[in-house]
């Protein structure tokens, strides 16, 4: 090895971090696009933060783990302050909502798209970047806010070709589960007592029902021998907690009244069922049935934050991923939390929003087939004989791309079949082939890449194809309808 | 102050950073959209790399500044590697190649848009963080690459309505440079004596002629009193490098002639004029005239790595800022690097491109009156009478998000004029109103938000207006047609 090879960096992408390509862009772009049309239908106007927050100001906690500090990309600046790449949308909005609130209407509505970034453990299809689509109203108390997520997370879906029946929303309320903790004695204590209990709650779904009793109860030991210290809760105080992760049913204010049953006069929980069930008559005025929106006592949310009512979305079916039928998780949280932005000014201020997993969703509707290539925007591939001639081939692409039609010329230096190896690779719909037989009589050959392709698919159609034939030759000045008139034979 | 409010950080954001709000964000989105567009025209597919990158990969040079080291934002991971964010797109494209060159097309042509970071002393209009438009053709070293950066910048600016005569074009060739450095004998060595001649060449437009001659000869004197130590030539060389920068006229034929003089027989310098010369031909046969691009001398680009054509964008008049008139500067540089995956692999790979500054853009295109923010999409607001009426207020909120038209339901707790007043803060189009009279009814009132702004914009025309009133009262079924009717009046 020379000293130069020595100093050869090897080409490598940060562990954790990922290239995306040209099909998954585009289809991430065509989703987001979608998105945002049904957030701005609901009156949210954009917002962009920016990449880096003060340390400070995100505050030092992750939101959904409960670790201090860690878990942020963190450098300090040449002016010696801490900076964070922001981890989520929600820590931002409440410094920009700090620092501009009196300016903004209020309430105040904004989404934001855009990544985030963690500084987690990589694994498998866990990235330290990825994209949240977020939509958030500060400034209001009124459970419309809350309801319209639900709204808008279905519309969202429904736009995407998520249809009724394949996802379902999920709805609680912190406070119902606070009144609970109330009925059965608990003490609202800085201890953590309770937040043990809700961290025991919301691995339902991964340990079962009687994982959650050992969690509620003494403790858990997992399958590693490591041991899980539990909440503590005596059998009966156990049951009642059990009888309300249980209480989901498909009416929901059937939910509500069982709920009412179970926070026995708790304040906290009696506010909490009739926000529940001011959410069930504005569900009901958007015609959010409860194929759509379950009121699920279970869902929880991990996160501290939440004050409120709280939503999550999954699919009702398994996606196959690597040849395994899984679930793929949660689509989207979201839920009420008033106490964000009083971090700064010491002001209450009631927000509410949620955040849609831009990937998972993305792996949702590829499931479910709903991710179509735009196949018309390839590029139709024109082809090199004469190298002399490189202006005249050059005027042919620009032809095409003054009539919209994407086009390009071959630029590498192989023979005629290795350009045609390239167009297919290109997934190119169209060669154009002109060599000194075509200049001299002043015509042009097309190639119609994509009939082999489609024969191979549609054998028993075979008869209509020999009429279109794959090569046609035509004038040089009917480039352009002669290269449409191929691309529409396949739209 | 109380201990609570000792320990509240201070909601600001991070020095050099800004938040974009909707007016601006929607701009920025249609302008990427229809830039986007064109390159996908031009057969330019979309990559996506990661925000961060090891540092030893992105390489020591931020590319418009010589300073080792610093400039960008880097950070070590936990495994202790250190990685950087991208300081812009072709760093990170030229780590792709390498790492996936063999699966990708060949030639592989790819645009990139997004963030790109530098840590930079923020300053006026000068931010750490920003958005760029890249494309580049990896893998050929054909002209048309070179020649097709200026089509698809032209159809850009043409696209976006910045029309033949408002921008202009300017080509080099880092060759004839190094052709005419050839021919006065400055020797090609490692001392950087060429580099400090590039240098004084690219200052002709901050300095003037007299600055460069004192570069190129003994040093320059500034008025803070700094000495700038010179290229050390003599007068005659001097007077060559001069003419050379003055070669450039609208003919790109007769430029080629003149340079063809001066490189005086030089290998290097004969090729690259052979290389204009091409560039000229496809040009032409794309139908770009001289008053879209010229051939320009004097266009060195900063950059130590271009080592063939350059090409950079200015607009061909001044903008007014703050009061004041003054030239935008570059909105585009670009040209052809050579050696940036030869870092890698050891292997030269032939690679040309440019990059679109969007911030620049934007701001020529506002000069120009071509930022129409998109008035249609602003939301009905529907003002609240009666708060047990609310399902009824959100099933007409859903009804005309149904019907395709934006609205929101008023959240906070104000009385009507206060509603009204944030309707206006709004900009919407319409409220609806709904009292008890209108429940009663079965009728809705609808309030046209626009008409009082526009009466003062035209009075003249206040007869055609009095037949148009701006509150009219529809049947509750009729809500969706008759905004849609007072939407139209505007449109």
């Amino acid at each position: 090895m020379s000293d130069r090879d020595a100093a050869r960096p090897t080409p490598r992408i940060p562990r954790g971090f990922r290239d995306l390509f040209a099909a998954d862009l585009a289809a991430r772009r065509q989703m987001v696009q979608t998105i945002i049309g049904v957030y701005e239908r609901f009156g949210f106007e954009a917002l962009d933060t920016p990449a880096f927050e003060y340390l400070d100001v995100l505050g030092k906690f992750l939101p959904e783990s409960d670790t201090p500090a860690g878990g942020v990309f963190a450098l300090r600046d040449d002016d010696e302050q801490w900076m964070a790449l922001r981890y989520d949308h929600t820590a931002p909005l409440s410094r920009f909502y700090a620092q501009h609130g009196n300016r903004l209407t209020n309430p105040f509505r904004r989404y934001q798209v855009g990544p985030v970034w963690r500084q987690e453990k990589p694994g498998p299809g866990r990235f330290r970047e990825f994209y949240q689509c977020d939509f958030d109203t500060v400034g209001t108390d009124s459970m419309v806010a809350d309801a319209e997520i639900c709204a808008v997370v279905a519309t969202c879906f429904e736009a995407l070709g998520i249809g009724r029946g394949d996802y379902i929303l999920k709805v609680n309320n912190r406070k119902v589960l606070g009144g609970v903790l109330d009925a059965i004695g608990l003490p609202q204590d800085q201890s953590g007592g309770r937040l043990t209990v809700l961290r025991a709650i919301d691995k339902l779904d991964r340990l079962g029902e009687d994982g959650v009793r050992l969690l509620l109860g003494k403790g858990r030991m997992d399958a590693s021998g490591d041991y899980t210290r539990g909440a503590g809760l005596a059998a009966e105080q156990i049951e009642i907690v059990m009888g309300y992760l249980g209480a989901c049913v498909s009416d929901r204010q059937e939910v509500c009244g069982r709920l009412r049953e179970l926070v026995g006069g708790s304040e906290e929980g009696e506010e909490g069922v009739r926000e529940l069930e001011e959410i069930h008559d504005l569900l009901d005025a958007m015609d959010l049935g409860p194929d759509q929106v379950l009121f699920d006592p279970s869902v929880v949310r991990g996160l501290a934050y939440y004050t409120g009512p709280v939503v999550e979305a999954v699919l009702t079916f398994e996606v196959e991923e690597d040849g395994e039928k899984r679930e793929l998780g949660s689509l989207l949280g979201g839920g009420r939390y008033d106490d964000l932005v009083e971090r700064f000014t010491g002001e209450k201020i009631p927000a509410t929003g949620a955040s849609i997993g831009v990937d998972r969703l993305l792996a949702a509707l590829e499931a479910l087939g709903r991710l179509e290539a735009d196949r018309a925007e390839r590029p139709v591939v024109i082809t090199i004989f004469e190298r002399d001639r490189m202006a005249d081939y050059q005027r042919m692409a620009s032809d095409l791309r003054s009539a919209g039609i994407a086009a390009e010329l071959y630029l590498g230096k192989k023979g005629f079949r290795q350009q045609l190896k390239y167009a297919d690779k290109r997934d190119s719909p169209v060669a154009v082939i002109a060599g000194s037989n075509e200049f001299e009589g002043g015509t042009v050959t097309l190639k119609d890449l994509r009939l082999g392709k489609k024969l191979s698919r549609e054998i028993t159609d075979r008869e209509k194809w020999k009429e279109q034939p794959a090569q046609v030759s035509v004038k040089r000045e009917d480039l352009v309808s002669g290269v449409r008139s191929l691309l529409e034979r396949h739209s």
